[in-house]
């Protein structure tokens, strides 16, 4: 097998089957915009923060330490943020055609290499507690898991039209992976999942059955409790019951959810239904009664992990950065797999308030949990220390156990090739962010098209078709759910969008319109943009009597910086009687839009026993409550924050 | 200095000043009842359960293995359980003068001085990760925490009449730290707290001035970095900031109470009234803040922590039965510091609904984790395995860490001595349970009493004078906040009790009869045991809009055992606009007063993404709901439980 188009394009993810075909970096490009900027961030500011850093904690120098026999820097997986940084590097050196990424994939590819084993071992570590025998401890050693991402900065390479070291080093490292852990070697698995993805990826990008396989292999072992089961227990790991088997996501979440989308790669790959069923309705469950409204996902800091169904606490939601980035890989492959436009909605969700809200504005620092909720102004970071621990209140320039900046780097510089798809009769335009597309169809005809909007802040979004060669062909747009009241205008006419993101002749939750285009052919979908306030399920007891404010794909907070003193965050209830209504530009937050709302201070006891049989009764005074978008917060210095804002009777 | 009063008296904490003297074992007796049925259950079930457990799995053995340079088993503090349980098995021989407990006091004793080094040095394991030198980590090898629950079972031995093996080997470990940690020795803490009360109190118990410096020492060096901060940070063991200036406890709920404990020892015998007022603040705005309705301590499982003010979430509730048995310990202290009866307020809440709540109703299970909701049924433990974690949904026999067990035991095999104290005037009942109290007036006067009472279940309390040597004393009774309406039958008089815990010519907080008391003179204090419906602060926001039952000094909860399968303790609202009401006795829960309200099951919404803009209505027909005492849940198999209830508006 091979796969299918231009090897340069650019696409983390090309299944060989499947409902939609990815447009990748050479597809899809941003212009200016809210994404389009932090692609640019990510690409520019983010790979060289977390150089430097690397660098600095010797992190980098692990590799030609461990060739030398020296000790390492860092923690165990500390070759892992090296690999994601390759990545994030090598789609950015493919995506810009820049000098500065191209030379700086050769430089750190130069150096993995020097710690490579004859027989393609390759791990500065070796185990957890100081220099062990390899795979002594599969549970916390990490060493498959650093392959992964080694595997897939390959892919990236491979897949940006660059054949080089890396690649060479990611291969005799797989082929490693393969004589040791096949099917007559050890059986074993890692303790953290992401091997099983990039191998499913590698098998794409190269055509060699064996590593498919071994991917399977790695899928169908766990679940039958190979791992020790520690403290955490065995869901901790997902080896609690097969893939197969499982009804909901638990664990970990970033493992889970890497252990997800490595199978759905096996099952589309290998045509098991089954397999992606059991995925799919994971993801349903999940999405259902584990995750936060702004799509974080894992509900405790004890483990990193899912809580039970409806255990949502939005203090302490652990949401790390990383279950972020891993959501959106699952969806996009849940995507591809079937067309169904709800999880190209999660992906919106999870991107705008989810991947956008770790780093700070000026890309510099980062959130690794993302609480919905912080009741006193954290201390401010030190920005010379690294963060021993993964405190919400305030981003960190770096931490001890550093997956998200890096993870977040290898997203963001990817992000335009989750933008759009393609299947035989045109394009699905996925997320509405200002861009051009230029790609051909099945048949050949190339096709190209610009879109131009100011979503997320204004609702309209304008697609000019650039580059059309006969014959009818259909452009196809995803309306998100909460956008009742669409209105779509082609051709001089204004025609409503059904409610329920209905459908115009196309698959549910996108609006098609199907014409032989002709370059310069416009049509205009509207969007409505009125603020809204959304209530949890009666069975989400952390939340129960609040309503969160959010606009278009955003969920809004009330932060304690620039409110009216009077207001207390921790004492206040809101008037969701009348929906908040828009409140201008912030300046200070690169022109978010602002939302405001009606807020009382609440009475509060005298200190003494909190309990008592009758609740304290409102103070008098209503005041403005201004709302930003969750995702700016804490970018104006530490503050206390909540999304969930308890609503007066 | 020497202690005042008979050595044979069994007090576990001896002020050499204060407001109040404690009543010891051998002044105060439990009847059958509901604390004198806990006491024996300690003393002749949970001792032996816990031998027989650390006899298994080898913790007893480890002392001759340590001697005989073998490997230890279990985790590095190990020894201290032994240590709890011989403290538990001396109050238990000195209380009932039975052999068996006293055997196993020179069993056990004689086992843990083979480990003794000839300097006093005393461990079987050394600092944290195998045997590693003395003292190299005491951050988390708890070597000075093993020996503080040495001591104090050495106190125990030396205040029940006995000078034996047990208490030479703790004084040798004693004069050990004396000179190892002393002024002019290793200016080091323990990471874990429990040395500076254990040296406080065998001060007191000796006289010895070196200890009460020692324990000075330990508590006035915390607070100023000399541990290593992990990722937990330094509030994790209380090494944040100074005793003497921290407002509220915070970090690991078990050390901040041990320590806090161990300050108020050294504030009473130094005269330091800064230290007292200090820990005094920091329980007043724990209690305010920090502290469930159960009275359970500790919001967060990381790190075993206390959270901010005003996270507490119920389902995630840490409540470790150890933080309850600590607090006691600093209650008391408090309490005979000051005489301020809100001190025994809070020590009755945490005994019924923290204390009771560990032990099964048989004594052979416990919790470790005490939360107030518990979404599912957890699985059944493995009544054969040590459990790996303190997981809250189902009691276990024994854990890796089991802590709570051996502490548990040391509690109730000397709760009778928490019961009542005593001043120049007269006695004071602390807690309202059947026993007989019989000491002297400072100025030698004999007096003896006897209370009747079906406390917790009925609210008459009855004391009977049972010898009184002419001239007028006090017969104080606590009369605890929630009793409005409380009346006192005296000489055929019925008196109203104020509100607000009113004074009868006492100190608040107590009803107080003065009498030339003669032997058969009886009166009566009458507790209004109406149920009632308790509402949080609203800053507490995991538990908005819900009400808990409490009746007397007990909270109740919903269990789903023995419930209306239409009534899903996810998914309904209580009626809270009438009080609770009772619903006679449980068979299957040794006699416990059941309540009844009326609740509604909630529609939920479908499965799918659980956040919109209206929140689903109320199912129309109500239910009536069976509440039990929450000390009693999970003992009727696995069950779902919770103490919030939603309340219908």
């Amino acid at each position: 097998m091979a796969e299918r188009g231009d090897a340069t394009w650019g696409r983390p993810v090309v299944p060989g089957s499947g409902r939609l075909r990815p447009l990748g970096l050479g597809e899809v490009r941003f212009e200016p915009g809210f994404w389009g900027d932090r692609q640019r961030l990510g690409g520019e500011v983010i790979v060289d923060h977390c150089r430097g850093w690397m660098t600095r904690l010797g992190w980098i120098g692990n590799f030609r330490a461990a060739a030398g026999g020296g000790s390492s820097a860092g923690r165990e997986f500390a070759d892992s943020e090296i690999y994601k940084l390759l990545e994030a590097l090598a789609w950015e050196a493919g995506r810009s055609g820049r000098d500065e990424p191209e030379r700086a994939v050769a430089e750190l590819a130069e150096e993995v290499a020097t710690a490579q084993e004859p027989d393609g071992y390759l791990n500065t570590r070796f185990g957890w507690r100081g220099p062990e025998i390899r795979y002594s401890d599969l549970e916390w050693g990490h060493e498959l898991y650093c392959y992964g991402h080694l595997i897939q900065a390959a892919v990236a390479r491979l897949r940006t039209g660059h054949d080089d070291q890396l690649v060479s080093v990611a291969r005799r490292a797989a082929d490693h992976v393969c004589q040791e852990f096949g099917a007559a070697g050890r059986n074993g698995i890692c303790g953290h999942p992401g091997i099983e993805v990039a191998l499913a990826e590698l098998y794409r990008a190269t055509g060699e059955d064996r590593y498919l396989e071994q991917a399977r292999l790695f899928v169908d072992r766990r679940g039958h409790g190979l791992l020790r089961a520690g403290g955490l227990g065995a869901a901790y790991n997902q080896d609690d019951r097969p893939v197969r088997d499982a009804r909901v996501l638990r664990g970990h979440a970033v493992r889970a959810l890497y252990l997800a989308s490595g199978a759905v790669d096996v099952a589309v790959e290998t045509g098991d239904r089954g397999l992606l069923e059991a995925v799919a309705e994971q993801w349903r469950n999940t999405l259902a009664a584990r995750t936060y409204l702004t799509g974080g996902m894992g509900s405790r800091h004890t483990g990193e992990s899912f809580g039970d169904d409806f255990e949502l606490p939005p203090d302490r939601a652990y949401a790390e950065t990383c279950a972020g980035v891993a959501a959106v890989m699952l969806c996009w492959r849940l995507l591809l797999a079937t067309g169904e436009a709800h999880y190209a909605d999660a992906i919106e969700r999870i991107l705008y308030n989810v991947v956008a809200t770790s780093p700070a504005l000026d890309g510099h620092s980062f959130f690794y949990a993302n609480p919905l909720q912080q009741r006193s102004p954290a201390a401010p970071a030190d920005g010379d220390a690294e963060s021993p621990h993964a405190a919400g209140g305030v981003r960190s320039q770096w931490f001890s156990v550093s997956c998200c900046p890096t993870n977040l780097s290898r997203t963001l510089t990817s992000l335009a090739a989750y933008v759009a798809t393609a299947d035989d009769h045109g394009v699905q335009l996925q997320q509405l962010t200002t861009c051009t597309v230029r790609t051909a169809l099945p048949d050949g005809r190339a096709v190209g098209l610009r879109v131009d909007t100011g979503y997320p802040w204004t609702g309209t979004v304008t697609v000019r078709v650039e580059e059309s060669s006969g014959g009818p062909w259909r452009i196809a747009l995803r309306v998100p759910p909460w956008a009742d009241g669409a209105v779509l205008t082609h051709a001089d006419r204004r025609q409503p969008v059904g409610p329920d993101g209905a459908t115009l002749g196309g698959v549910p939750g996108y609006v098609s319109v199907e014409a032989s285009w002709r370059p310069g052919d416009e049509f205009r979908l509207e969007l409505p943009m009125t603020p809204r306030w959304t209530r949890p399920d009666p069975r989400i007891d952390a939340v129960r009597g609040c309503a969160a404010a959010e606009r278009g794909p955003l969920v809004y907070c009330a932060e304690s910086v620039g409110q009216d003193p009077a207001l207390r965050l921790d004492a206040i209830t809101v008037d969701a009687s009348a929906p908040p209504a828009d409140h201008g530009r912030a300046d200070d937050l690169d022109g978010a839009v602002r939302l405001r709302c009606s807020a009382r201070p609440v009475q509060v006891p005298e200190a003494g026993w909190p309990y008592a049989s009758n609740p304290d009764g409102e103070a008098a005074g209503a005041a403005p409550l201004t709302l930003v978008p969750y995702y700016a917060w804490a970018n104006r210095g530490p503050s206390s924050m909540r999304v969930w804002l308890p609503e007066a009777h």
